[in-house]
């Protein structure tokens, strides 16, 4: 792009700006959008929003169960929407509006000779966080919009309060956000 | 930015498109930046690039030698520059200068009770490959700013073959890169 405005005109780099910046506002998907009160429709073009962190092996285990070595293990991609990182970064603050993306894989073993290591092999689900204190009772609602056999929901209503929000309320190092897994949002908030 | 432009009378939203527009342009640090024939200059904003895969426990051992279990696994986390994906989704191909970002993270499981996976944890080290033709033989040179000790250098000398280039060549399944272990990659290609 900057190239295209170096060659232009002057008196067209102006319209050239409104042109860039219409497309700009176009492919900016990263605000939350809900149908009625609180039935969210599935998050676009997350996949170019900002990073904060993977993990494997995510699992709720009751009690004091302990997974098998076997036991098919998947990662957990999480972004944030640019809108609310760039909040964050100046502020240390998630905004209203926040949303945050769950994109689950499987995982495989690295089968090429002289590499080791498990990679990420095939999407299989979607869930998605939105802070909006008028919409959620404790300020964030969850989502999952996993369809069964890696198929995706068009939208999705939250889950109850019980599901995700206690867990997140009670261990999550930050406003309900697992900063403690996610050093990419630690480095970017400001030094006090 | 969409709020404060309709907040603005007709005749100032070009300046306004033009002040967001440069600063837009001052973000952009997502191409390379050489020193000399082939110093790399450390990648600056790449977390804010397009995340393209993560794996853990890459390791390339010699002959048939195993990771022990206690061994430190490490998670990496791999990027692409914006605009080498914007061209990468709609030609299928890296373009000249595409910069891939390599961040690695030490590993740690997870301590909260009831959850269980392991996170990512704490910056460790730093790579990139960079495809440039004029520059490299082969098309891709291979950096590491890594420091000892968690520190970067501000610059680095690429790899000789060997170390990178050889493997890359041989094992990854697009133009050495391993699209094999990115499915943000694979589903970002055009269907044919």
């Amino acid at each position: 792009m900057s190239q295209l405005k170096r060659a232009l005109p002057l008196h067209l780099a102006g319209v050239a700006s409104l042109l860039i910046f219409a497309s700009a506002q176009g492919a900016d998907k990263s605000s939350p959008a809900f149908e009625g009160k609180d039935t969210l429709l599935r998050p676009q073009g997350y996949r170019e929003w900002v990073f904060v962190g993977s993990s494997l092996g995510l699992r709720y285990p009751k009690g004091v169960e302990k997974p098998s070595s076997s036991q098919a293990k998947s990662f957990n991609n999480v972004y944030i929407d640019p809108a609310a990182f760039r909040a964050f970064s100046r502020t240390g603050q998630f905004p209203e509006g926040t949303v945050m993306v769950l994109e689950i894989l499987s995982s495989d073993a690295k089968a090429e000779p002289g590499l080791q290591g498990e990679y990420e092999r095939e999407f299989i689900a979607l869930e998605a966080a939105v802070k909006d204190r008028r919409r959620f009772d404790g300020g964030w609602g969850y989502f999952s919009f996993d369809d069964g056999e890696g198929k995706l929901k068009e939208k999705a209503t939250p889950f109850a309060r019980a599901s995700c929000f206690e867990c997140h309320d009670k261990k999550a190092a930050l406003d309900h956000v697992f900063t403690q897994f996610y050093p990419v949002l630690r480095a970017a908030q400001p030094r006090k």
